[in-house]
């Protein structure tokens, strides 16, 4: 029997999740079907939302209630819950509600601003939200731990215990490889032949692809459907109704291929929450890394292997028949693994992506300590962009503007996608001491494989620490050497060197 | 300057907004991309969510705060506000909020049963929910008047004052006229070339007929989106974001052109609302039956015109070129205006439709005085088809399950479709002495037609009643004359009579 104080924090839990559920439909529906001029109703009702939900979480009669269920006993899943809900009440109470909803309000704003400013690519349209946005974040942040440099409050509330100090150690370790790398396959490298990936891929085409991808994946379509918007990503309603979305390129068939398999993983992560998790404070992605690991898993070291490759080739060659004529797998493997530092991120091949993720952490530590003004950040992309990956970028929209994340008012975030890439390679070592990974891959069996990362991570939720997590499907700390290991074995093979 | 009372209800209103913006883009949703198998958590959230918005509104302290405002000096729309929340207010606080939250989550779950049940073409999956929504209707009509018969209390709550006694008149007024002249035009009508109605029409085709007919209409794409559902229908977030839905048959181009054009009705009105009642509780619709007349005036008074037809030709003709080859304008208008009892309601021409909503108020009726079992529902809807439109009912998918409305709780809406149907024929006669409707439509000039029922009905929101509205419009009291007049004069003239 679970007592009175749990069955009322379970309540809480429940109204929690109803709101979180309706901001999301709200922020999914914005972003795929929302007509263009129809974000100041939208933003009226989210800052009311919002404040009403901060309220839930910020009451000030919710530590003792908390404290009072710590004094009686719990399951352990109980436990997970009360210290779940403290630090939601600790991190939440400290902004004052309506610093808060204006913020709601603004983010909503600033992601309107930021379409049209990326539409024009004029990044003046933007500029004016980033700059509220950035003073938000360096004034708030002392809420938490004035002693503290701001950028270090977020970077560690996006990963628990992040900081500038580990993640330059972290970054300068990856740099340390990677750098030579891409010198030795711009030097040495054998050429790979990519220009098939040019050329016409029919959109009706490419959305048959995503729906034979999904089923392969084994993303059961009852529960999770796939939509367009500008830039793809995955929301989860709950975990009986996750979505997700790509974006068609005619020119382009790759992008939306691995578009689907890496929001795919989001995905099935949050399909395969336990069910006892559902609507209480514990269901959802372990934290932001945890969820990029398993998407860029599935992107990276599933979906861009050769043995993936191969047990799609009956499906692309029929949907894509002149495209892919006299190509083989093995050169459309070497093909969609080719690398080639280029200006946009979410394109960037596995060598040369952590260095897009570090580019923006140079500049976020920039505009968060106060050296560089939101008006000096377009020429300070494009200077870092020379700097890290030697290109020019011709405009902002294929530069500062590419991203959505600082219109969400997420600074600090970045850093998660390469901290998340380390720990898939970390756990794919691991998975494959226990599973024959290629040889399932070519027979198109990924259940072994969603079974494995199910048992040791998924289905948790937020009931067990990243550390936990990577604890239990690992076996030991985190250590980046795995994923910079993987990547020279990979690209050593492909290029010959 | 607002006094503080009108401030505090000012605030209460934008939260019921929020709420209700909420609950519309969830419901949205789901109608138009939720996956299959989602319902049961959307259900959990929106009992939560509908819960809250009841308790905001259904709040004890608020008699007393209208009671204040009515104290106070206001404008003329703080005082229709002060009455809207007073009738919001008597209506919602009669059912107790745990009935009220249960019944949001019975009729979740009823619609997703109700679209099994059709697509199975089976009633039995459908008949345990449809069960507990009569059952819950006829308890809760109790709590408003115990000494009224139950629908007479729904039929009341979906148009103030409208009664069993009234419709039963009303639809004699109808029936006088319509049956007869069914019968005359099945006897010694001429004969309507439709065949080429019938043939195979491309899917893309139909969508950019879609938007070129919202572009004629005038809706503003910036505010207002299309996208397809099972079942066409408008909701509105705001009036600066509204959606309207469509289907796409291949076999039926009719079925999408009229669904658009209705549908626009409907959004038209809402896009404009004044602005001044944006975020309070007098935007909107005036009525179910108000909101009617307006999407039927549309889609039938003006789609089904000639001149409309006209105007729309060189469109029509340019992406249908082999369908429409050798086909006129006066031909098409003929047959989309064929007169033929069928068994779909929403297909249904303009002199059998309110016959089918004879079929539903008669059964409605028996229903909820308990004198028909939903189990022999089925039944007694294919003999009173056979009754009123001498059709025979094939299954129940194209029976007794062809609507929504029952699903999502709705008995006593159904009447509404026919009063506005009348509404709309008295507004139309009284535009035609300010407007050469016919030139202007041939013209594809629609803004006259639009800006006239914006100045009359439209801007007004529910700051108006209906009656005064149609006064507003006509100048008169409702007379049902106008549209059966109208009736037999459009007919006569296409049957040659
Ligand atoms: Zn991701
Ligand atoms: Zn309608």
């Amino acid at each position: 029997m679970m007592t009175e104080t749990m069955q009322a924090l379970r309540d809480l839990q429940k109204k929690l999740y109803a709101f979180q559920f309706a901001l999301n439909v709200i922020d999914f529906d914005a972003q795929t079907v929302a007509p263009s001029e129809s974000y100041s109703g939208r933003g009226e009702a989210l800052e009311v939302l919002s404040s009403i939900k901060y309220s839930l979480i910020a009451d000030p009669a919710l530590p003792a209630l908390l404290e009072k269920a710590r004094g009686e006993e719990r399951t352990e899943q109980e436990a997970a819950e009360v210290a779940e809900l403290q630090r939601m009440y600790d991190e939440t109470s400290k902004i004052p509600a309506q610093e808060y909803a204006a913020f709601v309000k603004l983010t909503t704003a600033a992601v309107n601003a930021w379409e049209k400013a990326k539409a024009a690519s004029d990044f003046s349209l933007f500029a004016p939200y980033l700059e509220q946005i950035v003073a938000y974040r360096r004034r708030t942040a002392a809420y938490f731990d004035a002693n503290k440099a701001p950028y270090d409050v977020w970077l560690d509330q996006y990963e628990k215990g992040l900081s500038m100090a580990q993640c330059d150690a972290f970054f300068d370790q990856l740099k340390a490889v990677i750098q030579p790398l891409v010198k030795e396959i711009g030097q040495r490298g054998a050429k790979i032949p990519c220009d098939f990936l040019k050329g016409t891929w029919p959109i009706e085409a490419q959305k048959m692809l995503s729906a034979a991808v999904m089923k392969l994946m084994g993303i059961d379509e009852r529960h999770c459907v796939l939509s367009e918007s500008e830039h793809p990503f995955t929301t989860e309603f709950y975990k009986g109704d996750v979505r997700i979305t790509t974006h068609y390129h005619e020119d382009d068939m790759a992008s939306n291929l691995y578009s689907v398999i890496h929001e795919g993983g989001h995905a099935l992560y949050e399909l395969h929450m336990a069910d006892r998790l559902q609507y209480t404070c514990l269901s959802g992605g372990a934290s932001m890394g945890l969820h990029e690991s398993q998407s860029r898993l599935c992107e990276n070291y599933l979906g861009r292997s050769l043995g993936f490759i191969k047990s799609l080739w009956p499906t692309l060659t029929e949907l894509f028949p002149t495209q892919l004529a006299g190509v083989t797998p093995e050169a459309f493997y070497k093909a969609v693994n080719q690398c080639q530092p280029s200006l946009i991120r979410t394109e960037a091949d596995e060598v040369t992506y952590c260095l897009h993720v570090m580019v923006r952490y140079e500049l976020e530590k920039r505009l968060m300590d106060g050296s560089l003004a939101v008006k000096d950040l377009p020429a300070a992309w494009n200077a870092q962009m020379k700097e890290l990956l030697g290109v020019d970028v011709p405009d902002d929209a294929h530069g500062v503007l590419q991203d959505i994340h600082w219109a969400c008012g997420d600074l600090g975030y970045f850093p998660s996608y390469a901290l998340g890439t380390a720990y898939g390679a970390q756990m794919m070592a691991s998975m494959r001491k226990d599973l024959d990974v290629d040889a399932l891959l070519e027979a198109g069996n990924w259940a072994p494989i969603t079974g494995w990362l199910e048992e040791r991570i998924w289905q948790y939720g937020k009931e067990k620490t990243p550390a936990q997590l990577l604890k239990n499907a690992c076996g030991g700390e985190f250590d980046p050497k795995f994923y910079t290991d993987y990547l020279v074995e990979k690209y050593f093979a492909i290029y010959e060197l």
